[in-house]
């Protein structure tokens, strides 16, 4: 094909320009995201709004959709439109002062005729102010909060009716930047080149929000203008690009973000497709790494609310940790790659119709037991997160793998390849539905250990630098887009979360997305979620004495030091 | 010229769209503005000043540059650079909050940095918060108001430094709308049809302000986001189509405006060449022909802190009218046309070097002695607004023209057309500048004369509504472009002006202008402004018993009822 060249047959011999094919597409229809698409999700969802509820948060804001009546002007009563409106809001609300923005003011003759005087309101009750936001057609009464999960590789929204908080639509996707770079370091780096700012920009809000927001609409029968609100929980350097921000501080040294916590950010600022003047609020970065999809994630969470020790997991393309309870937050960012989002394997793909969610494999016969999500008889497709943890958990418990990931037993299901490369066969050609073998390989493997030596060994040195340990810690929350049906026994197995009574763990879901539903319908939970952030603190893991070796001893399964692990199964 | 036919060649023979030149450019150089370029305006300008700030009214805001030093982050102190900011600023002045907006976050880690921690941060000082607007180099500390006077057939603007209330540029155009209609109501119209709101919108902003504003920047060395607030003295429709909002109703019964008084308009809503967060303050309305340019002059003329009875006059392509005092004002508008901005007349002309700005005719010799302006020795031009009076009003004290405006006296200087039309030459082709013979003709006089019958049949029914006659007026305030040097004593003596002392005449230049210009520098005079609309009552002339007669009536030189001018000179 014109200007493609595969690169296993190509030898570079000078510098020379790459390009990588978007595969932000690819990743839509791969990758696992937990975007509250599945009935288990549903309830996880809702027993975190019970709990944040239970621990003081209002699910209740300032947005009201009036329903306005006026009389029609005469010789008699001349009195201008932005007053008739004026008095026609005052009569529904007790307010002393309505404010009517260019936007609603360049519409509001011409709407106020074609509607006969009787229009919908939409605004925010603010005090004694009501700030009108949109004037509409008077059955046309939705008011609407939109909030986003923007993760380094796929961004998650919903919409959601701000008087109820029902969930109206959500949607997913990768995220469009990814061409630049599948780690933020990358990315930035790209920004600070020649309209790498913009470039970065667009990738995030014109290829990527913007047709999810637009297609949500839809779905929901509601207009962009509808939407009156909007949150973002999003790591330092997605905030950085969002924005359009000079992300370059972030990466060089003194590693310097443009902001933690920031207002002022408001829909037409960057073009979404949204009321102009919504508020975009972006939950509070804490430091370079740790950012507002963690604090946003930790807010609904709620340990901030308790007494017991608890350590917070998110399981991304950075892995993040926030260990503490009401009285102090301690948080830090580690590198995890994409693995846990079905990322780097090479059979990964979306908890969706096919997917691999939970393996168990006879360790006489080799043969796996499959539970693949769909109806009954789909055939696989891939295998998502979960699924990825049970195999390699059940490979290693059979003995199939060793303790550094490479095959060490052959049989039917065990194959190599001409490098002499192992794989194991979930289902040949003839199982699967797309007719291709779906096997998980020695460099899946690897790649997955690197990713979950990195959690472990983060926990580990956390825990360290406040002096605890293990078995100090009384709850483990662990959010993500790792999937709903995580085997938190086989995680434990293969050393990736710390060797704990397994009923403390509780999987939370995607706790980011949670977080900014949370703030979009609460104005409680945005102050909850900027205090959360001013009193949490950055420990900062590479320059952490240490830590290296911590990670290098935790890329074995389960780990170097098997006393760390001793409910873990053996190698046989 | 391909498509252009000279309509005097051409019979219509049906239905044809005519497109009329764009005129405004040429108007630029022809009409006669009040935009304090001369002296005297300037004078005239700080008189006002000076009676504004007896009125109470002073002249200070709560705009801020601030000059900000901060430390340069190091690893021991990672505060983000918003925090920064905002420290330094509070450093600076008590504030317990700053906002950022998106346009200074969006490039504060770029500007820092450039400046090395040191920069100028321009803001509003409210209260307990400060609102940045920009942030710049150390050295940019300027920080502007933008007043802007929107005529119907002119635009008159000024930069003004809003530390010390210096006059830092100033500037005038024709107002790019004219090729859509000589009034408010041809555009009107045109602003209703498929597209107008826009392209009513465009001509005024992209095509009129757009230019002057950067041109006016460029003088005083400022950049555009230094402009902090705009002011705007216009009438209502001007308004209307300035914020591209639906203007019909204004035209349509029962007459009904957007609005009256309305807050939250700002620069980048327009797109203006300002600071995008600079707040657009329009002086209100107070009917659908008597708008903010009548509420900012009658601030600038403080009549409403006088015990006396004032009247004031602005003259412009419509003339509007002021009676009261500080217990109640009272308002209405003429349709004057164009002939006092030199409009209307065939070698009508801005009053600068070459305009005749006063005349006087020998009776005997019928010669002229004209004052022009500029240097020494100077030549005829045209003549400017002042000019035309001098010279209606001599040639019919000398009886050259009678009551009706035509000639009845032939001599070298007045000469007839072949249709028998006669014209006075000032200046014969080897007299002028331009080797044109600089003349007034009888249909020139002819619409100065409705010109004039308009505004004193106006004041006449003004006074009748309340039960006064011309003798209570204590005080006469003449405004508008007709010029700094207007001999009173021929306004009165045409019939133009009502019958006073001429020591009760004052003319106080563009009192939009200058009543816009209050406004940007002082808070107060807005909220004054605001009081002013909010208390002036306007009487709806067209629908007033007797004021078309009024009208027929004083179409004549000075009126058909001597009785009312006992001061005119006669007619010999």
């Amino acid at each position: 094909m014109e200007g493609w060249r595969l690169s296993c047959n190509s030898k570079v011999i000078s510098d020379c320009t790459v390009l990588v094919p978007d595969i932000a597409s690819a990743y839509k229809s791969r990758m696992r995201t937990a975007d509250l698409s599945s009935p288990k999700e549903i309830a996880i969802f809702e027993n975190t709004k019970a709990d944040l509820v239970s621990s003081g948060i209002h699910f209740d804001n300032d947005f009201l959709a009036l329903d306005v009546c006026m009389e029609a002007p005469t010789l008699e009563d001349t009195m201008p439109d932005s007053e008739r409106l004026t008095w026609g809001i005052q009569s529904q609300i007790e307010v002393e002062n309505v404010k009517i923005p260019f936007c609603v003011m360049k519409k509001l003759a011409s709407t106020l005729r074609k509607y006969d005087f009787h229009v919908c309101v939409k605004g925010r009750h603010d005090g004694d102010t009501f700030h009108c936001m949109e004037i509409s057609a008077p059955e046309d009464t939705a008011i609407v909060g939109c909030a986003i999960d923007i993760g380094t590789t796929t961004v998650t929204m919903v919409l959601t009716d701000l008087t109820n908080g029902k969930l109206l639509a959500k949607g997913s996707s990768g995220n469009g930047q990814i061409r630049y770079g599948a780690d933020v370091i990358n990315r930035i780096i790209e920004s600070g080149r020649e309209g790498g700012k913009k470039k970065l920009q667009d990738a995030i809000i014109k290829e990527t929000l913007v047709p999810i927001i637009a297609n949500l609409c839809k779905t929901a029968k509601v207009t962009p203008a509808s939407i009156l609100r909007l949150t973002v929980g999003a790591n330092t350097t997605m905030n950085h690009l969002f924005l359009g921000v000079d992300a370059e501080p972030v990466r060089m040294e003194p590693y310097i973000p443009s902001f933690f916590n920031w207002e002022g950010l408001k829909a037409g600022d960057l073009k979404l497709p949204a009321n102009p003047l919504a508020d975009v609020v972006i939950a509070p970065n804490i430091g370079s790494y740790v950012g507002g999809d963690i604090t946003a994630g930790t807010l609904a969470s709620c340990i901030w609310d308790k007494d017991e020790m608890s350590l917070f997991i998110d399981l991304g393309t950075n892995g993040e940790l926030v260990f503490g309870n009401r009285d102090f937050l301690m948080s830090c960012a580690c590198s995890a790659g994409p693995a846990f989002e079905g990322g780097d394997i090479s059979c990964g793909m979306r908890a969706t119709d096919g997917a691999v969610e939970a393996a168990v494999i006879d360790k006489d016969t080799m043969e796996p037991e499959l539970t693949v999500i769909g109806d009954e008889g789909q055939k696989v497709v891939g295998i998502c997160g979960s699924g990825i943890i049970d195999i390699i958990s059940e490979l290693y418990r059979c003995g199939i793998i060793n303790a550094k990931g490479l095959f060490s037993r052959e049989g039917k299901r065990i194959k190599r390849d001409a490098h002499g490369m192992g794989r194991y066969v979930l289902a040949f050609e003839d199982e699967s539905e797309t007719g291709r073998e779906i096997s998980i390989n020695e460099v899946d493997i690897d790649n997955f250990i690197r990713a979950k030596g990195a959690i472990f060994s983060a926990i580990d040195t956390l825990l360290n630098s406040v002096d605890m340990t293990v078995d100090m810690i009384d709850k483990v929350y662990v959010a993500g887009g790792i999937g709903s049906g995580i085997n938190m026994k086989n995680a434990v197995n293969i050393g990736m979360f710390p060797d704990v009574e397994l009923e403390k763990f509780q999987y939370i879901g995607n706790s980011s997305l949670t977080g900014a539903y949370a703030m979009v319908m609460s104005d409680q939970a945005i102050e909850k979620c900027v205090e959360v952030g001013a009193n949490m603190t950055y420990l900062e893991l590479s320059t952490y004495p240490g830590y290296m070796d911590s990670f290098v001893a935790a890329c074995f399964i389960p780990h170097t030091d098997r006393n760390l692990f001793p409910n873990s199964i053996q190698e046989v």
